[in-house]
């Protein structure tokens, strides 16, 4: 956030819609000083995690109820003005960027947890609640909520964008884990998709229609998300190996044999370097699997012994536990952090992440071919992978100052989508399309298929209002 | 499938298109004998287990290949004339029915396995497959698919109504277990949606989409889903208990608790006194839990300690065990036979099926109560529940002959719906809308959600040739 801009990846600038003064007008009549028209502001709503640069939004609302969202969209819709919905800014993939200029609508307040239904696992929140926010709110009924991408990201956004994290090979992802959302569409109506049942055969399913639309079909205004009984035991490990093939086919073996692993995470041994250097850990710097296992104590202790005659099958090193909670969380933040580590290992560096998710009996072919060709181009990097699922990103440390660098990354990344998408996998496995990956998901799905995607949005946003030029160019 | 058809509840037949000489002729040059306009053909292609009654369709073709699939959309895109996709035939919901004309694309003949992929817990249909004839095809990999509705339904029927069945509380439904299709468009193209990755963020959820769009969105001419590693452990019991309540109460805590419980059936005594009559066994007579547990031996086992212990704590009966294979496969046959037994304990009668799921919270209210009013009206009906989900099916069996029996079914219906809708549940959670629940879809999503249905609807299927008329009216 804090790099230069002048040195960040500049978009072509088209279809611009510059805001009416006529409009801000409005809004401010509207939301006094909730609508702001000061740089630092629009700049702060401007930018990502991703490596893009783009002029910031024409204004930032900042909306406290859904009947505002509302009035915001329908008061856009009025000038043909786009609508970027905003949550805490942690997109890896530009999906913030007012590539068309408009209104940067800040959800960021709608941070209320509505409702706790305990009895039915279920929990209902305003869209800007982030994921420890609603952990901790949720602490008190002995239940979680598993899913965790990296960044303490809002649910409105992980939603939106289909997120998952390192507990997805267990507990699944957002795709899994909304059973019902409030939308304002881009005619400024609230409707409800979905109901507070498990299942469901009414009609189209709007809900999933939404999660992974990246705010292009609507605004999510409320989420309602499964929620687990904390597991009666928690046992976390590492466990170290020679070589990052040895970790990958481990982890193959553990998934094709059913093993109902909560966690298993694949560092290599620069990765862990740089992770020890920020988070002041010794682990061991080898190829590295941080699993955890959830379950009761008879199961935890039989998946553990499963695990670990897989490892050592694999040249395994024995586990080492991380025995109490306060370890378990060192760890685990510390995971949650190797993206920080590896940008911060390379002062003034950006990162260029990948996200692709292959079968698992592929996941060999996939990781360590494209590890050994960033080797052999020698760009710096890092690599972990929420491996269970046969999904792992690379970033390519690159300076922003030399463009050779970015094109090498660009190439490595290019080589890397295509072997995943020949293997069957897909570009993202969870950090979606946005700016970054629009011509690789006409490669993976073929353009019938975007094809349809464009109709759908032509018929729900037939303005284009709605965080356009996203996913796809209409 | 016999009854007369003069006796079944006749639909006003609107916006009818006959099918044009042109047309057929058209077909039967491409399909020989492969389209039929022989009238037992077509009757038998115009019936489902619904009780509705409409004309037949026009013609049937009976596809051999996605190309073929797309040549016949095509043709009748050309003549504006509606393509049915039909299985097997066994949807309880009017889908199948032409109820404004056209052909009905039989694809049962497409019933190839075409790629199992075990090494990543996935295999590859054609529509036409049957989960029992997939099961068959993938036994000697160790790996089995779970969801079983009652019929041995195909795959493709399975996908389009978002179906599941017993399993569904530990194994989700096809909503969960659908990775991937290929789909005819209405413009005849072919498109694929998905991949064979566990997890993806690339782009709108269209698997999805077309997963429960009831053949309205497009032809579904292959499925690619998920398997699962054959438990190591497998143990089936029933319980008795003395009242309804207390097996739904058991019920209850069994989810709140977070038991894996991997089938978890309920059937009412009455019930049980039909399927006993109907697969000759010996069930005591009462309200009755028919369980089953999967893990590993000792995990099986802890499910078992505690599902005892809840059920005791109900005034449960000691579990009887189904101890062998055969056991376990007769048990669960007599209760996916259960609709059947119902419908032929009352000679000549209709089954109108309710298909509600609530919030298991409120599974006693919506479910005790609703029995309650059945009991009061005097209508014979059964009840079978997947009552782990929350979703149970009342089956009120009608005199087809005397309307008031219908018209009281109905009434009893309408209660239970809107119940089940007040307390946060779905109208249909595994059968689909239909012809039957359009109504009741409006009142639990909202004209503004249906709306947002049409118009997606009018965008990817502009001509409304695809099995016009169901889910909504345009």
């Amino acid at each position: 956030m804090n790099a230069p801009t002048t040195h960040l990846h500049l978009l072509p600038v088209v279809n611009q819609r510059p805001v009416p003064l006529a409009l801000i007008e409005a809004l401010q009549a509207q939301f006094g000083a909730r609508c702001s028209t000061a740089l630092v502001v629009r700049e702060q709503h401007g930018r990502d995690e991703s490596s893009f640069d783009v002029p910031p939004p024409g204004a930032v609302v900042f909306a406290r109820s859904t009947a505002e969202v509302a009035q915001v969209v329908k008061l856009a819709a009025q000038h043909n003005i786009p609508v970027i919905p905003f949550g805490v800014g942690t997109s890896l993939e530009g999906h913030l960027l007012a590539v068309q200029g408009g209104i940067s609508l800040d959800v960021s307040q709608m941070n209320e947890v509505l409702s706790i239904n305990a009895d039915d696992l279920t929990v209902t929140v305003q869209p800007g609640v982030t994921r420890k926010q609603l952990n901790e709110a949720v602490k008190s009924t002995g239940l979680f909520f598993p899913i965790d991408p990296g960044a303490d990201a809002t649910l409105g956004g992980m939603a939106a964008t289909r997120a998952s994290g390192t507990n997805a090979v267990r507990y699944g992802t957002m795709r899994e884990n909304v059973l019902a959302l409030e939308v304002v569409t881009a005619q400024g109506e609230v409707i409800r998709t979905g109901t507070h049942a498990k299942k469901s055969s009414a009609g189209y399913d709007l809900t999933r229609l939404m999660v992974g639309s990246e705010g292009t079909l609507g605004v999510i205004t409320e989420v309602t998300i499964k929620l687990y009984p904390l597991p009666e035991a928690v046992m976390a490990a590492t466990c170290c190996f020679d070589s990052l093939a040895d970790a990958v086919n481990t982890t193959i073996q553990i998934i094709q044999l059913g093993v109902p692993i909560a966690r298993c995470e694949l560092l290599d041994s620069n990765t862990v370097r740089v992770v020890n250097q920020h988070s002041k850990l010794g682990l061991p710097e080898s190829a590295m699997l941080l699993m955890e296992f959830h379950g009761s104590p008879a199961g935890v202790q039989e998946q553990v012994e499963t695990v670990q005659s897989i490892a050592d099958d694999n040249h395994g090193s024995a586990f080492a536990w991380a025995a109490t909670p306060e370890e378990r969380t060192r760890l685990w933040t510390a995971r949650h952090n190797a993206y920080f580590a590896g940008v911060q290992s390379r002062p003034g560096c950006k990162a260029i992440t990948t996200d692709t998710c292959v079968p698992i009996s592929h996941l060999a072919d996939a990781l360590l071919d494209s590890v050994a060709e960033a080797q052999e181009a020698g760009i710096p990097y890092f690599l972990v992978g929420h491996v269970g699922d046969g999904n792992f990103h690379m970033g390519y440390l690159i300076d922003p100052a030399i463009p050779a660098e970015r094109e090498t990354a660009e190439r490595l990344n290019h080589q890397l989508v295509e072997r995943a998408l020949k293997l069957g996998g897909t570009c993202t496995g969870e950090h979606g399309v946005g700016l970054h990956k629009m011509n690789f998901l006409v490669t993976e799905t073929g353009s019938g298929a975007v094809d349809m995607m464009r109709a759908i949005k032509r018929a729900l946003d037939p303005q284009n209002i709605l965080n356009p030029g996203k996913i796809f160019t209409l």
